[in-house]
Parts: structure tokens; sequence; C-alpha cells
């Protein structure tokens, strides 16, 4: 882990191509550096001198009393070279590359980029950019980019201003400021990944937002998530590129190369990162890790004042999967005896007993949160509405809030708030007091559900793909089955044959009924080279001499039949990712299980414990586990099968994709039925 | 049609209850009584007298000078009897009952409402309510309820006080206010569909948010939303208690039955009610129907400025089932003329032009719009943020947005705005000049793909159930069979026998294969009572005196056996929902399409065009149109077949459930394979 001090609270700054043209980023960058001249020394420099922003402009580094810590460079792309030469020569430890043009253009951009990274790296200097937008730090008074931060306690890594800009100014809506912001620009140097770790690492970031089109290295990136969870920050991330015209759209923004959404999952699965796909959703979970507590299981409590608010989120809530349970006699009981009014079933309605006496809101509040009979509470509707009818109300109400806060706090489980009069003083003491308020109720439902999943399917963790096994040769067949089996996949035994006599040696050897497939050929099963079912040696001579007259085969696969009456057909299958290496995918198949793309997909090697969950994680897991009175299948035979061809496919960079489709699991095992390979 | 004129506009109100206690009703209702008196009689009662709120209060309606047009009951439940023959004999031509605790606490309360509402109606009086919570209209200045609401286009119909206010608090953040307000309570006289026809027919009313627990009449309600919507007036329905926590806080809030939401779906569906099932969705659906224009089809361009935002943009439409298409050459390098910089790809990225000149935004927005290339068009991002730097810079943005909704108003298609800076100065004048301004993304690509997914499935109809049909005498299977087929249910051909010669002949006449079916058990496939495949009269004898022995059944139904080997296997059911009347659900069979609840629903009886339209909207229709090679399957055959079910059904008042399952679709036609009939 390299040191990103000089980056984020550097001694001094050197603006290069500071300006005193306000629509220009050398005027932006030159007038934040300036906000942090109180604490470090802050030079302009642009090579035609004269003043700006009230300062001596110096025309060169060459001028500077001593070595820049930190040097901005907003000079166009022509003048890109030599201003990263000149900084590491003049001592830069940090450079932060304005600089459009580069890589994000094309080839020869991106070699200039590689080019300048290597001198950046043996000056043991580090680089953001280029075309990045700047860097901001709260705690060091560092404030070098066009957007206007307050500072608080969100850390921001973006490829994009504008969304960077539109996340701080969400945030900022709920009293959350940002401790640090750092655009991505092309990642030419610093990457996502080393980001995160240092975002993790800076004690005024309590939450890690993120936006991000191309992840380098992935795996990287996966792991600083992992660890800064590990360290009580969670990453909560917006991936953006999935469809077409997004990953259209990214690579004109930034060179990206968009990762396949799937990809993007499984490791954020792995890493117990938080996906979102909109800024609106990035805040609104990043909100909730503010807070003290997590929900710990899916068992919620709704307390509203009036029954529409608590019938809209009960409906969300079982939409999403979280559970309103009924409250035990005792707790109604408790709650009734607050007032009579109240309706003490789940949701709770207060039923005006909030209008009666505020401090009703914070009796039930603190009884529901306190019985441990919910996970989490909601608190939706009117509170906070109050306070804007008079100043009598607004102080009792907010004192109220206060004290439900403090309940919250003491709960050791979290409260989350709905309010439609969000920016009240009563809603604002409650956020004071640690206690997310939001303004809309699918928020509040969507992120506790995002949540809660989290903490019931714990983080796998991040694999590693260990070493290469010396590369196969043979892309066929039956290479791919015997490669997959010495790895651990189970298979129906079969011989090899080349000729009519060996076959029938073969079917002998297996057993009949047996299935015969024609080797050497791309899509044996479409060419008609399977037949399947054969009961004796007559059946199968009528199958050779079949297939020997139509495909004239370089020779058989003789294989014993497995029963599939009582089984479900799977597919198990591994491919590489550019950016996050090798993935292992489980899905349902069947015709319709496929049209429904029933798949889940995990970083590979994985293991039996992650695809077990992984397979009952599908949406038709229901198959498996006994629906309408089926046998359970042997789920975990068949994430053992699955989880050792993930260990092989990790093993052979050398193979794109392979797989074993169909893997039939039965009440008693699990059996590859055929397999694939495609090499690199 | 009722007259409601006297609810929403009456010449005289009178208060009773009217209070000066500012904790009570009778106060709030008074007050906003009094703020119509410029324009008409206001009288408050109290029967203790005195003054209130600075005007004499009157003992009884005896003392009215003349009769009120409207009484406002603001009276404890003791007392509501008194005050509503009190009214009457006054000569009131509407009510207003706010009294609670009647027909919501329990089955007596429902008796003392119907008694009353019978009254009411002999008087040719029409009753808004009991338990509600008044009535607003911002035309007639008659503001008769607790919530504040600013005048406005948006109509709200509401069982929730509460949501009422949400929904107005989240239209007045985009400038939109509330034309009228109705409190539904109860619905003891006036239902929602009443309330909607009114609201069609009043002129300030351009769009009818709903929230509703109880449809009552659920067919006059979808067919008042059908007329509505004819009229120009779209509805958009937030309808709860989907959720049995959600129909459980219902029952306690307003005595509500909520209905099955597929049911509500189907109703929707065939009026062409917008469903919403969040306040803020209701509000950001009506927002885009004040629009001028709406969607004609999936294609959608994302206009920004910045990469980022429009990543997320293209990301959100395409997981949307919105397109976003390439641009033609001509149009792209109409883009490239108006500032090389910009990215002319579909999003389109401004790439800073809209910074060196405001006026970009709008020279795209409106070559984008002009082009006919798209349906529809997103501006997202930060245009309206200049506003914020400076005077100048406000008013020439500001100018721009104003030309931007004049480009949008002649284009004949519909733009929609994403604004960080969504309430700055060019967001209110884009709104002014009709262009819906939103603050996140997710809400304009879901209320996009809403309005698309409308208008490229036309409403298909209200269906009247029709009369009903001389009731079925059994329940058995070969009366389903029989019933079912002579309404034009395709089985295959079938004899009833009771003895074993008879089967035999039976099956001699059907032709071998055939099925056996015993007759008079409740599940005859569980109990052992169906063989099938029996392919001689050998087999036909060993499964005669199986079932002879085992069941003893009082006969049998001895059917020719179908080839289900090209085909897929449906299910087609109908039922009857309290509200909405009967229904009929089409399906998918297999374990694995039941797990998924692979299903849709619509009003019976069903058209074929409807049906086959419901069932290609499967989420596994690829089954049926040719997934994967197989050949394409008769689905309107099957959808024929279901309409046939669905007309049985409709005129069978005393069948509570029939279902033909399976309903088997092959590439020539759809055969019942089994029937079921569940009486009322």
């Amino acid at each position: 882990m390299r040191d990103l001090r000089p980056l984020f609270d550097p001694r001094s700054v050197a603006v290069l191509g500071a300006s005193n043209d306000p629509s220009k980023w050398g005027q932006w960058i030159a007038a934040g550096a300036l906000r942090g001249a109180h604490r470090r020394d802050v030079w302009l420099v642009n090579r035609k001198g004269g003043e700006i922003l009230g300062r001596q402009a110096l025309r060169s580094l060459d001028e500077l009393p001593e070595a820049p810590e930190l040097v901005v460079v907003a000079l166009a792309a022509a003048a890109f070279e030599d201003a990263i030469d000149a900084s590491l020569a003049a001592g830069a430890r940090a450079i932060v590359a304005i600089t459009a043009g580069l890589g994000e253009v094309g080839a020869e951009g991106k070699a200039r980029e590689l080019a300048v990274v290597e001198r950046v790296r043996a000056a043991g200097a580090v680089m953001l950019g280029p075309n990045c937008l700047g860097v901001y730090d709260a705690s060091a008074e560092l404030d070098l980019g066009s957007n206007e931060f307050s500072p608080g306690s969100m850390g921001i890594i973006s490829q994009s201003g504008n969304l960077a800009l539109e996340l701080s100014l969400l945030a900022a809506q709920y009293g959350v400021g940002v401790s640090r912001f750092a655009s991505l620009g092309n990642q030419a140097d610093i990457e996502a990944a080393e980001l995160v770790e240092a975002f993790a690492a800076d004690e005024a970031t309590r939450v890690i937002g993120v936006y991000c089109e191309d992840f380098r290295d992935g795996r990287a990136f996966a792991r600083a998530g992992a660890a800064a969870l590990a360290a009580g920050k969670q990453v909560v991330l917006l991936a953006a590129g999935g469809s077409e015209a997004g990953a259209r759209a990214a690579a004109s923004h930034t060179g990206a190369l968009a990762s396949d959404s799937a990809a993007v999952d499984a490791a954020c699965r792995a890493a117990g990162i938080q996906r979102v796909t909109t800024p609106k959703e990035l805040v609104d979970v990043a909100l909730a890790c503010l807070a003290p507590h997590r929900p710990r299981g899916r068992r919620l409590a709704v307390v509203g004042d009036g029954g529409g608010t608590g019938v809209v989120s009960a409906d969300l809530a079982t939409a999403a999967g979280l559970e309103l349970p009924h409250l035990s006699e005792e707790l109604s009981a408790k709650l009734t005896a607050i007032a009579p009014t109240i309706v003490a079933t789940n949701p709770v309605d207060l039923a005006g007993a909030g209008e009666q006496d505020f401090w009703n809101f914070e009796r039930v509040t603190e009884a529901v949160l306190a019985s441990g009979e919910v996970d989490a509470v909601v608190l939706t509707g009117y509170f906070g509405g109050y306070s804007q009818m008079n100043e009598d109300f607004r102080e009792r109400e907010t004192e109220v809030a206060r004290a439900i806060a403090a309940a919250a706090g003491r709960a050791g489980r979290p409260l989350l708030v709905q309010a439609m009069f969000w920016d009240s003083g009563p809603a604002r003491a409650l956020r004071e007091g640690g206690v997310p308020v939001y303004r809309d109720i699918e928020a509040v439902i969507a992120t506790l559900a995002a949540l809660v999943e989290q903490e019931l399917r714990p983080a796998a963790g991040v694999a590693e793909v260990g070493a290469a096994a010396p590369p196969v040769c043979g892309g066929g067949y039956f290479e791919a089955r015997e490669l997959l089996a010495a790895g651990g996949v189970p298979f129906t035994p079969a011989r090899r044959a080349t000729t009519a006599a060996g076959a029938r040696e073969a079917a002998a050897a297996v057993g009949y009924p047996v299935a015969l497939k024609a080797l050497g050929l791309l899509h044996k099963s479409d060419a008609g080279g399977v037949a399947l079912g054969l009961g004796d040696e007559h059946a199968l001579e009528d199958a050779l001499s079949d297939m020997a007259a139509r495909l004239a085969p370089e020779g058989y696969s003789v294989e014993a039949m497995a029963d599939t009456s009582a089984g479900v057909e799977l597919i198990a299958g591994c491919r590489r990712d550019p950016r996050f290496g090798p993935l292992v995918l489980v899905g349902l198949g069947g015709v319709y299980a496929e049209l429904m793309n029933d798949v889940a997909v995990a970083l590979a090697p994985a293991g039996v414990d992650e695809l077990e969950q992984l397979l009952l994680s599908l949406r038709g897991a229901g198959v498996l586990t006994g629906a309408r009175g089926r046998a359970p299948l042997d789920v975990r035979a068949a994430a053992a099968a699955a989880a050792a061809l993930s260990r092989v496919a990790a093993a052979h960079p050398e193979i794109a994709e392979i797989e074993v489709n169909p893997l039939l699991v039965t009440p008693a095992g699990s059996v590859g039925l055929d397999a694939r390979i495609v090499l690199a």
C-alpha cells in the first residue's frame, strides 16, 4: 500500500496552468488551492507569469523556493509529458493530472499515459488521473476541484464530476457532508482499489461512495472493499455500464472497459460491497450505514400515526422480503397502556395518540425498539409536522425527537425514519442523534432490505486466483471431461473408443444402457453426434454405424447412462472477465429456466458453502429443495461439483470458457452429463 | 351519475360540532369553512352556542335562516344518527361525515351506517364518509378538512388524510397544486368510483391521484378510471393492502376489505389506470401526465452534460425495457455542428459544450426532439446549476430553459428533465413551460417506462359481467368438462361410463390409447384415480379393476389421449373477487413456472385478443413463441379456450372457482386435459 498522504494532505501545492479566466479549470483549481494557503504553501504557475487571483504567479516550477509536494497539472494534452517531467524533477510526491485528451481518446493517448506512469512510479511519486476533476479533503482543507463540498463523513470516489456533485447534494439534504473526494479519471496510475484503501484508512471517512465505470484490477477493488468493511466503513458502489448503451457511453467518457454486471455483482457479494443503481440509492444506503446499528434479521415493525402510511410501508416491506411479525400480547398491552386509541398491531398506528401527546411517539417507538421482537423499526409519516404549526410545538416535538434518537442509540437495533416533513427541526434533531431520516418510504424499505440481505448472507471473501497449473493442450470433449474429473467433478463412467469393436468393449465395461457421443465435432449434439439410452449391443451397433456413416468422427465416448427421472438438470460454467478474472456460474437448466436466465455468479475459485448458498438463491431454488412434494435434491453435491469446476477454471488461464451442462442433481448426488471447453 | 356539486361547490355550509378548541376537528373545519365565507353562507353550530372563531354559533340547525346545502358533521358517534336526520330535515343536499367509530369498528357500526345511508338516499342527498377527513375544492374556495393545500391541477381522492397531505407536499415541490381533495372514509354512500367520475368532470382537475384501501364496486371504479382517461384525465392509483400485514392494517384503519393485488392489476390494465406503490411514484407519474405529450414508443434519447449521468440513465432505461437507439448519421452531424466537443451518440454528452454556451442545451435538445428518431427525450444532470453561480448566469440559463420548454411543446413528444438543481430558476421555468422536472433519474425512467407500457398495450376496456345463466347443479369433474365444452372450451373426446363394459365401449369409441379417470372423488389424481396412456383393452381392464377395487368410484371418464410431446401445458382458471367480480387467470404450467408464479390475470369475461396479449406477457412466453428452436405454439387457440372459460365463469355467479389445468397448447391448437369446479 503506497502512502497517499501527499495527495490528500500535502505540505505544499503548485498549480500548473493557474489562470485568471473564470471559465477555466486553471482558475477554479487555483482558487481552491488558495483556500488552503493558511496551512500550506501554495504556488500558482503560469508560463506568462503576471498576477493571478491577487498573487504573483511563477513562470515555471524552476522558480519554486522548495520542492512542491503536490503538483496539479491543469494544462492541455500537448504539454502533458513536459509538465509531469518538470514536476518530478522539482521533487513532487503526488500529481493531480486534470489534463484531458489522453487515454480516453484512443490507443496513442493510452501509450503516452503508460510512458508517463513509468516515470512517475520510478520517481516514487503517485498520480491521480489524467482526465480527472481533482481532489478534496475536508480535514486537510484541501480543495482542488470544481465542486463545492461541505465537510462531513462520506467519502466519494467517482469517475464523473457531475455524479460526485449530485451525490454531495443528495447527501447534504440529509445533513451528510463529504470527508474526501477523489476523481478517478483514467486511472493511469492510482486505481479505484488504492483509493478505497486510502479512504478506509482516513479517520474522517465513515462510509465510502464509489461511482465507477472501469474497475481495472477488479479483485483488488473487491479486496479493498472487504477490508474497508472490516474497518467498519461500508463501500456503496454505483457501477455503471451494465447496458450496451451505458457501456458505449462509458467508453466515450473515460475509455472505460465496462464490466459485465454479473461480474460486478459477484465481486460485491464476495466483498460485502453494497451495490446500487442510482445516485439517490447510493446516498440512501450510505445514510443508513452511518447510523450506529445495522439490522440483524428480517423482522420489522412499522410505527405510524394514521393508517395509510403504515399500510403502504407494510406492502413495500413484504414485497422486499422483510417480515412484519405480529406483536406479542405483552408488547401490545404495553402500547395500549400508553394510549388506548393506539392500534397495537404491526404496523402500529398511533391513531391520533401522537397528536394528543408528542411523547407518545417516543413511548411507542422506545417500547417497540426495546421489545426485542423485531430487528428494526421504521417510524413513518407525519412526525415532524407539528413543528410547522407553532414555536411551542416545534420545541416540544424537537425535544421528543432527541429522546427518540437516544432511545434508538440505546436499543442496539436500527431505527429508520421517513418523514414527509423531512427537513423539519425534529427531523434534524433525529439526524443529529444518529437516526437516518428519509424523504420517501421506498428509500427506507429498499435500504433496510439491502442491509438485511448483506447481514443474512455474509460475504464469502474475495477468492485468490492462485498459481496457474500447466496448461491443457486439447479443447475436445473428452479432454474437458478428463480435466474436470481429475479436478474432482463427478461424471458418469466413460471410455474412449476409436473403433466399433472398442466401443462395444467400452459399453460392456461401463454397462448398458449407454450413451454414445461422437468425438471431434464442434457441436456434437446439434450434428446428431449423441445417442442416448442405448439399451443393448444391437442398439449400440445401429448408433455406431449411423454416426460413422454420417459424421466419420475421430472416435467415440461411451458412457453409462444416469437416471435423470428423479433429478433436475443444472448448468455450471466458468468464464474469465477481463477485470474480475475467473467467474463461476450456476443455474437451472431446462428451456423455461434458461429463458428466465435463472443463474447466479461468484468469483472463482468458489467454495462449496458459497456455491450451495448461490444455488439456493436461484429464483427457482424450490425445485431443488422439495417443491410440490418432490424429494429434496443433493444440492451440496452439486455445489461441490461446481466448486471443483471453479478450481479447475481458476488454475487454467488459457481456458476462456468451461462448462458442465447438464450437471444432474438427484436426491443421492450430482453428476456431470456433458462438458465443454473453449480455449482463449 | 348523481350531482356532487352540493358537495364540492355548495351555496351554503353548516358545521355541526364547530369548536373553539384548537386540538379539535370541529375547530379546523370551522376555520376552513370560514375561509369561504366571502362567497357562501357559513353557519357554525354547537349545542352550547356562544362565540366560535369570532362568530355567534347557533345551537342547532333549527336556528338556520334557510336550508344549508352542505352540512359537515363533526360530532361523536353517539350523536351521528340525530345529526344526519336533523341535516336532512333542514334540507341538506350533501353531508360530510367526519364522525368516526362506525363501520370501521365492527358490524354494529356498519349496520348503523347502512340505516343512515338509506335515509340520506331517500332524501335525494349524498354523504361523504363517515370516518372521513373532509373535502377541498380550490375553484370553489371550499376548504373543509385538516390539510392545507395550494390550488393546482391534481385531484386527490384518499382513504388516508396523511397520505393526501404527503401527496400534496410531494406535488408542491414540483410546483403542482391540488384542484380537489375528497377523503373517502368508510364510503357508506359515496364510493371511490363516484368521486373519480366527479373529478373527471371537474374543469380544474387534470390528473387524478387515488389512494384506496377498499374499492367497493371495483368494476365501477375501473369504468370511472377508463372514462376519466377518455376525458384526458389519467387516474394514478396507489392501491394498498396487497400484503397480509398491509391488509391487516387497512382493515383496522377503515374496515377495508383489501383486494387481491392481481385483481387490482387486472382492473387497472383493463381501464388504463396507472398503478403505483408509493406516494412518491404517484406524484412522479402524475407530473408526467400533466405534460402535453405522452411517449408513443420505447425509443429514448438521453442528453446530458458529463458522462456519468448519461451512463446511469442508459443502464436504468435499458433495465426498464426502454431502448436507446443509435442516432442517425444526419442527426449526429447536426449535433457535432452545434459544437465539435459534443459526443453525438446516445446518450448524447455535451462534454462541456453546455458550459461554453448555455444555448447549446437548447440546440441539442431541440435537434433530438425534432429528429423523430426517438419517442421521448430525457435531459439529465447539471442543467440548472449555472443559475446558482451568479445573477447573469441565472437569467441566461432561465431564458434557455424557456426556449427548451417551447421546443418541447412544438415537438409533439415528451421531454422529461432530471436536474440535480431541481428547484433552480431554470428548473421552475421548464415546469412553467410544461416540462416535468424531477429530482431523481429513477423517477424519470420509471415514469416513462410506465407510460410507454400503457401506450403499447392499450386498455382492453372494462368487461361487463352480463346476465347470469341458469345455475349448474353439480360440481363434479364430468359436469365441469361438459359445462366448459358447451361454452366453447375444446377438450379431448370423452365418454362417461359406469361399468367396465361401458368403459370398454367408450374406449373403443374414442380410440386407444385412452385415459381413464375415476369420477366422484374430490382429488382424483392424488387418490390414484387417473390412469394415462392405456394402449389397449388389456391395459384398460387392468386399470379398471384396480380402480374399482381401491376406489369404488361412481363412474369413469374414458378419454382420448392428447399428444403432449410437442406442446406446453398451461393453466387457465377463473375465480370471483368480492370487489372486482370474476377474474380469469392464465399461466404456464410445470413445477418451475408454477414456482415462479408466472401467471397473469384479467377481468372476466375477457376477449381472445386480450388473453392472447396476456399469455404473451408472461415472463416465460418464449416457450410459447419458439424459444431455442422449438416450433411456435398456437397461442391464439389457447387464448380462445381461456376466453370461453372466462365467459362460462362470468355467467355463473354460483361458481367460486373453475379451472382447466392442464390446458395443452401445441403448434396445431389447444385442448383441455382436465377441469375442476368449486361451487360457492
